[in-house]
């Protein structure tokens, strides 16, 4: 596909990577609820389960602000385009120690719940600015 | 990037402020678990925390509605092409109306919850004319 | 828009006929809502209501999984086409299933279930399938 942009393969990329992440989290509850007898429609039970099912939809509720802001900065990429990947990776690494820190203790979660909210701020910065210089572009 | 349309432009703006408005109401949940000290997993203790939840939740719930509808009219805009944006708008204003209203009383929620639903309707019946059109247009 | 690829055009329309059905799911818990008289912000209070909510957010829950991987399937398309929208489709019935079957009884869920996760993985290897042969191309 040699007519999209490497912004958009790396924001493809990511969101495989976030996507199988999430599916993780979300293939981990269905997991304990077995384990634990949690019968549906209960969401909760199990010390263990309310866990996994908060750390999935919570990484729901992040998923829904970075990804979109993943795409409009792919779309409306900025000098360096590194930059966006980059957050996203950095995103992901923050979930993934969300994920282990809520697990064991979730008042210890503040860690990658942090990084999670810094990055999709950063996200939405470096997007804002792709899409202002298009807005201004269209002046030009 | 003058190689994007107008439409994906536009869709690109709604995201950034969807997403903006979203991030304000999860946020907004994690100010008040400190505040009134409901302990992670819980997501539900004291009234205001209780809606200022409902309402992230309820605006995860319609972004996953609108959102997708939204790229796709891009996508495949109709004329006149402001009309998709505009629904974008009034969606968002409905956003905040739900919002103030869910969090004074949930059960003045409606107005906020019905101009959601109606933009939501509007938005997929624009979607669904693009997408219908541009079928026709691969057997042209 | 005959700039647009076909596997672009199917993944609009997969995406309106999700939506839809999603949308449909949010609707019916709105209707049951008021039916069994509980009031916002309370998520739960009625077996059905309870039931169609579980519905309603496990939708969320997938189409989180299924929506980003469609689309990157649909900008790094492989042979053949018709795959990734055959996938689409097979597991939007998977959703009419388990919709079906939850209601009458949360433990039937397993068949739904399973289609969604299954066509999941399959949406997920064909999305990196196109992304690993277009990150190959561009080492060519």
């Amino acid at each position: 596909m040699s007519t999209l942009s490497t912004p958009v393969l790396w924001a493809a990329t990511l969101t495989l990577l976030m996507g199988l992440f999430y599916f993780y989290t979300a293939f981990r509850v269905g997991i304990l609820r077995g384990r634990h007898h949690i019968k549906a429609p209960a969401t909760s039970g199990h010390p263990q389960f309310d866990r996994a099912y908060r750390v999935q939809l919570n990484t729901l509720e992040q998923l829904a602000i970075i990804l979109p802001f993943l795409w409009v900065s792919a779309l409306y990429p900025i000098t360096p385009q590194w930059l966006a990947p980059l957050i996203g990776f950095v995103w992901i690494a923050g979930r993934v120690i969300y994920l282990r820190d809520y697990m064991s203790d979730p008042e210890k979660r503040v860690l990658g719940a942090g990084i999670c909210g810094l990055t999709s701020i950063a996200m939405f910065v470096v997007a804002l600015c792709g899409v202002l210089r298009a807005w201004v572009a269209t002046r030009g």
